[in-house]
């Protein structure tokens, strides 16, 4: 009930009684929370209460660990307590956590990770000479030949210089300074560091940050905690979720009424769209910014992550690039990348990195300044980063299996976007822009009005009550479109392709038998 | 020269030249930096700039990496460039990064994190079966039994049923929840967090954080960031750095004229000043705090460190419950610990915990949201915590090297804290309280009138005029007092004492050299 109730408050609704779950609130879904604590028996009233918190983050939302991730964990414990289901486990196709999902990790990255751990292993046969390279490498560059030593705060110099090196191969020679690298804890940690930066002004002069609808809710949890205004632009469904600079320059004109529109964020390939934007929108885009003094942020965690034969991912900082000097050398961009994701599926890390370029000098000092306050990002996890940007390359001992596991994981997330995208278009009542990119799905679901009636009556947002009601029949668990933002009238959810492709089957057949019973039920 | 320009404009001076430096500023050292950045050659004005950030951002302050430490950097450039110094190397004893200063890993530790790196290892003979016992635990509690999974963000939860275990141990008896533990990414992390839910208000109604003067920076530059106010009370240094009630008292009554003071940190054992405060005085400052409605923060990171035969260490927890249910049912508490200090030294893991008792139950519910915002902290970290809270015990086949290992890195950092103790003090005009506990010294200097008017001259505090000759002279790397608060008209500064003994010993005779000629010169 203490779960419930704060969940009320932070204007999450608990599951109702009856088909959807045991406890039932009756508190209205955004009542503001003012009510005074009334000190219980032999206690005192608190300091920290939701009326005394910080309003920011009483504000922030995390939809893809919300309230359906933790109604999940209850279900889970209920089966280990044997009480009976319609199913006998949860699947999570709620977060891109590959691993967890059973993905096996990349034998070389997690050699060389051990050499590292643990140096006497340096001597053993059994660990391939080019992993025992990279690890010799990386631990001549940390404080005391130790990952336990603290690195300098931007990070270690050599996987700086290794980033900036994948970055020049990646964009077909475009230079990377070493410099403009900054290590940082997953891709997260950078974006919120940056916007931490940018953030200013008050009243009509506070910054807007403009972010895709839909979007990652990292981007809208972050702009409330740091109390700036969110400014949406939507992405196309019709057209495969592309990015029309018309809507931007709509978003950028009717936010300059009441905000100073600062920061211009993208994520390509697409979170949780999928889509993988043309070289063509990117320019486009780029224009946009230096025409409209936009500070970019590209969020580009999915680079490896392109499927579809007919895209392919361009950097924004080629892009940018090809344009020539005059953007090349003013438009101010910071491009994220992660261990988390592409290939690799190293979520538990943290390893990331940002490239800064034409970042103010003095500025520099600053961001600088501010990561040193959290001393450095785990050293582990930037060895981790290493060695995703620094592969085994031909004629090398690991190179071999290496490019085999890669292929694998790489191969079967195509086959296992197609999949989806075939059987959710076969669904009525479900339609499915191509998954060109990243590891989601984001069905449209056609939810019936008696449905929409339904939902209001348990206080929830439509999609709410449908992935609600999928997780409680099903056992799956997939994330309202409500939690990314969506056009008003429209729903969605977004779920995982990374089950094994088997049970991806088991998962997509639920779904489909889940959505036709839903629909009779509330035709 | 950029950096030099970025350094003035955020309040500190760069270096000057003739005996000093390379470079002179003329900037004024807070000079407010309201000029206009002009479009150079081919140059757009900058859409970041140091007028247009985030103004809290640019009021932290940082000393432990502030500008001693980039002066470090470019002396150890110019040595590797062959540049003739009066040394051969920067020995950095400015921040407590103990495998930096040669530390050697607790090989227990480093295997299991192998075996849990690499499973393939578990068939391995050469690991011990108390270390592939600890790895099979972690690594069954891990999504996909792997470290490259999300964990839960409150953490793993085996490991927080480890850590419950540990603290009730470490308390005689006393109760802990694993449901009040939150591991985090380094202590820092769990700190900041606490005190971003903490913050509200506006005016005089803003949150007052009390933090004691000297303090580790960490507090000064969060409070910063969260535009909090800083309410400073004074430890006693006459006292061997004491906390005393009334100045507390004292702090508060002032403090209320302008916020609302509403936390209270305590750094014990103490950073910089190394005391260990008695239990008496933390039943003071619990009985305060329960008066006064003042959250507690207990930074206990250092609670492995004690040196002095007369000092123990007492946890706030403890103290609390054995205050009786008026204060541990009531008295809201968060105490922090990290795997990068103690005997383990394991600072790039960024490992850590917090635990947090009495919190309102609805804020439990936010703070959960807000640490999923960050997704969780590393797992690698996660798993270098539990072994601190997990350690091999009698009988079983690791313990006794276990045992060395540890007993060796604690008794050679009592020696150390004697050493450094006994030598500051027979240096006139060096006065050093005992080093009780943490890694630190932080004796007093006296700078004589002439010096101050240098320092004045050079446009820096006298202190860091002081640590920046010392640096250029000697190699030697510490902090100025400023950088952590300190009584006006006194001048610190804080040196670790890790380097090994015969190292420690050096550079306290250098230092001893460096203080006599620098009084004689000033005299």
């Amino acid at each position: 009930m203490q779960r419930a109730a704060a969940l009320v408050r932070r204007g999450c609704r608990p599951p109702t009684p009856g088909p959807l779950g045991r406890s039932r609130s009756s508190a209205a879904a955004e009542a503001p929370a003012v009510r005074k604590v009334r000190p219980e028996r032999g206690r005192r009233e608190r300091i920290l209460t939701l009326e005394s918190m910080n309003p920011q983050v009483k504000a922030v939302e995390y939809a893809v660990r919300g309230p359906i991730v933790l109604k999940a964990g209850e279900i889970e414990l209920e089966l280990q307590r044997g009480i009976k289901k319609p199913f006998t486990e949860v699947i999570r196709a709620n977060i891109g956590d590959a691993q967890a999902m059973g993905q096996q990790p990349i034998t070389f990255l997690r050699q060389v990770m051990a050499l590292c751990t643990y140096p006497n292993l340096l001597d053993s046969p059994s660990f391939p000479e080019d992993a025992k390279k990279r690890a010799r490498r990386i631990l001549q560059a940390c404080g005391g030949n130790s990952l336990g030593s603290y690195s300098a705060s931007q990070g270690v110099n050599c996987i700086r210089e290794d980033v900036a090196a994948y970055i020049t191969r990646r964009d077909g020679g475009v230079p990377a300074d070493p410099d403009n690298i900054y290590l940082t804890t997953g891709a997260s940690d950078g974006i919120s560091t940056i916007l931490k930066i940018l953030v200013s002004g008050g009243g009509k002069s506070r910054t807007g940050v403009l972010i895709s609808v839909p979007q990652y809710p990292l981007y809208s949890a972050v702009i409330s905690e740091l109390d700036a205004i969110q400014v949406n632009y939507y992405l196309d469904e019709e057209n495969c979720w592309a990015l029309n600079v018309n809507e931007l320059r709509r978003a950028v004109r009717e936010a300059k009424d009441h905000c100073d529109p600062k920061v211009l964020c993208i994520i390509n390939p697409g979170n949780p769209t999928g889509q993988v934007q043309s070289r063509k929108c990117i320019e486009d885009v780029i224009h946009f910014a230096w025409e409209e003094k936009l500070f970019l942020l590209a969020d580009e965690v999915y680079q490896d992550n392109v499927y579809s034969p007919d895209c392919r991912f361009h950097s924004f900082k080629k892009v940018l690039y090809e344009m020539g000097p005059e953007y090349s050398s003013n438009v101010e961009l910071a491009s994220f990348h992660s261990t988390s994701k592409g290939y690799m599926g190293e979520c538990g890390y943290r390893g990331g990195y940002m490239e800064v370029i034409n970042l103010h000098p003095e500025i520099k000092g600053q961001l600088v300044k501010l990561l040193s306050v959290r001393l450095c990002p785990p050293v582990s996890g930037q060895a981790a980063m290493d060695i995703v940007v620094n592969p085994p390359v031909p004629g090398e001992e690991s190179f071999e299996q290496f490019s085999r596991e890669k292929e694998s994981v790489l191969g079967d997330l195509a086959r296992k976007a197609k999949l989806t995208e075939d059987l959710f278009n076969q669904v009525p009542g479900i339609h499915c822009n191509p998954l060109q990119g990243s590891m989601y799905a984001f069905p449209r679901v056609f939810i019936p009005p008696k449905a929409v009636e339904a939902a209001q009556a348990h206080r929830m947002a439509p999609d709410m009550f449908y992935c609600m009601s999928l997780l409680e029949e099903t056992g799956i668990c997939v994330v309202p479109g409500s939690g990314f933002g969506q056009r008003e009238g429209t729903y969605h959810f977004r779920m995982t392709i990374l089950p094994p492709v088997e049970k991806l089957k088991t998962v997509l057949r639920k779904v489909k038998d889940f959505h036709v019973k839903f629909l009779e039920k509330y035709a």
